[in-house]
């Protein structure tokens, strides 16, 4: 794949999508809280979400909407989740596409929906209204910015990745925002991510691309362990980019389109996770030796939610005894007799036993900003990777209101 | 039942046993750390252990012992767990059996043994040798206060209960003491309890009795989802309290005698939670209308360990939507819109909407040093019920090192 990184402090959109961000007033900080992105032609749109059981209403909005070839828009609120809020949010959510589609002169049904913040209580809909219409005034190419801050709740710092390729000799961008930061768990939760791309794809090939990015990237963060009831991740592609022929699994370029996908969406969600609620560093966990990926899956997160683990990173503190305790509560087979575990390229234990390296080396690994946790279970050829943060006392500090 | 609360600073033992507890020096601030009880005559015990697939040396000692009718003695030490310690490990918890039995002048097969603390690194046998000499001389009918202080770890308070019944016109005593208090889950962890009986006991039905009053008490609680690698419930039972016919589940003190164990082991089950690392409020989550009862397990133990939702009620905050989301996430069958939600007897919300009543009520509960989450999922009659307690910077702050 020929990818181009892009400065980071840029959010260049691809042909014929305009973003916008504006603080409306849902957050009582003067921060921004509504987003919009649209496409000046119809797009075909890919979405993955929550698999908690309680979705919020835009949640549901969204799913009704899918799969759809012709959409132009999606409108995102930050300060309240609008979820377990009934019918009523229902309405919210359907009112906010409804005003948005006016504002932009399209079809309602073509006009996605999204909210993030506190649960259980209605939308202000008289600052939402004016919000949403203030928003479609102030769209521009250069609002991509705009658009990154305004879907941010807890998050820190702004989150978005653009990678550019080539499609019959046309040049074709895929680029992202996201937001995190705090209940997050492996499958999708509290994180939005807007995707989009000016390749032209089909819509079947599209959902499945869409469906194995997230899969190696958003599902693979976790922060808290906590799931929300508002994730999304919605790829809208436009074909704004020109090249003659629809990108599908046949096509000579699709394996670019994909590493593209998957590169924009990775980098998005590793940000969310270096953007944890109170968290400093990121930590990846590589378990393998495991009878199966999925047996190496559970020993990963099992490591990577622990919050003796957690915290004991947060202090510096290279307890592998915590880790060997996750492993063995874990839903994977282990012996612990056989199990080896590495912070960086330096082995902690040989055969479940501590090795002679030095704690201060250990130390050493835990001091970096990045680092890697490595388990080899020396049972079979399961593999999995999961990314995770630190628990801190500011984590706490901050979810306590 | 007629049972006798007694004084909660007295740590009553059952006849024929006696306890000891010093500073031996395993851990380095001046804090007990060697604990002996005895009995004189040889006991029916019966025990539970931790499921963690990654267990202490003296866990698999203890496990090979059982059953057993001539059970003497269990010594125990804080400060190290003797967990990931291998061959070697399992060489020092038997060092441990035959010092202790030497000086008790009994078999080493009648000794039990437990360690709680650091896991990882070998016991220092130069200290715990001599310690347990010590440990041996101290013996005494009212060394139970100095056993229960030298098990601690981080614990802050002394976990002790008592409970007296007759058998056979004969008084009988059910008495115990535990530790926590961090790295605890609902399936045993990092716990101990030793509950001890003068009572004449049926070696079988004690085993299944002291199995029913773990699965109603230890089994119950959490404190932060990360189970043990040493839990250990040991109950001894010496038959010193002289009652003619040996306790089983046809006797007709049985159901006092099971009332009784059950209380000692809720009641130092609840201790545990109260104790927890930087916790102050003990929080019921009372989760009925399920499928089922195991269902209704899941979701309350998902409410119990989501850090949101424990973070917010160290912040006094009574966010319901937190527990909406855990519940989502749980693997119990969920209907958003039929969930009651209760705080004490204040409804938060009715088929999952917010109800009427003021913040400041919802508030004025949370405040509170013990109070019940109740959710009613109005699906099926599945109920169940598990204790924890908030998680507040103080949590982190303990464990970062």
């Amino acid at each position: 794949m020929k990818s181009e990184l892009l400065g980071t402090d840029e959010i260049l959109l691809p042909s014929g999508f305009r973003a916008a961000g504006i603080h409306a007033g849902i957050k009582k900080r003067e921060a921004r809280d509504m987003a919009l992105l649209v496409s000046d032609t119809p797009a075909v749109v890919a979405g993955v979400f929550t698999t908690n059981q309680v979705n919020a209403a835009p949640v549901k909005w969204c799913r009704a909407r899918l799969p759809s070839r012709e959409a132009r828009a999606v409108i995102v609120n930050s300060g309240n989740a609008n979820a377990c809020t009934g019918a009523a949010g229902l309405a919210d959510a359907r009112r906010m596409a409804q005003v948005t589609a006016e504002s932009l002169e399209v079809s309602e049904e073509t006009v996605f929906v999204c909210s993030t913040g506190h649960i259980g209580a209605r939308l202000p809909m008289d600052i939402v209204e004016p919000g949403i219409r203030e928003t479609v005034k102030r769209l521009s190419r250069d609002g991509g910015r705009a658009a990154a801050q305004a879907i941010m709740t807890t998050d820190i710092r702004v989150k978005h990745w653009t990678v550019k390729i080539k499609v019959d000799g046309k040049p074709v961008i895929v680029s992202g925002i996201a937001k995190g930061a705090g209940m997050i768990e492996p499958n999708m939760a509290t994180m939005l991510a807007f995707l989009m791309t000016d390749a032209v794809v089909d819509a079947d090939a599209l959902q499945k691309a869409l469906a194995e990015a997230v899969n190696q990237s958003f599902n693979r963060i976790t922060v808290d362990g906590d799931q929300s009831t508002n994730d999304t991740v919605l790829l809208f592609a436009n074909g704004q980019a020109g090249h003659t022929s629809a990108l599908d699994a046949q096509h000579p370029a699709w394996a670019d389109f994909v590493a593209a996908l998957n590169e924009v969406s990775l980098q998005l969600a590793l940000k969310i996770v270096e953007d944890g609620e109170g968290a400093n560093k990121r930590v990846t966990i590589l378990v393998d030796g495991a009878d199966n990926d999925e047996e190496a899956d559970k020993a990963a997160r099992a490591i990577a939610n622990s919050f003796l683990v957690k915290t004991s990173w947060a202090g510096v503190y290279p307890n592998w005894g915590r880790v060997m305790d996750a492993i063995g509560y874990s839903k994977a087979r282990v012996d612990e007799d056989k199990v080896d575990i590495w912070y960086d390229a330096h082995q902690a234990t040989r055969n479940g036993l501590a090795t002679e390296t030095p704690l201060a080396t250990l130390k050493s690994v835990i001091e970096q900003q990045a680092f890697t946790i490595r388990v080899n279970l020396n049972l079979g050829a399961g593999r999995a990777v999961v990314y995770t943060c630190e628990i801190t006392e500011e984590y706490v500090h901050i979810n306590v209101t």
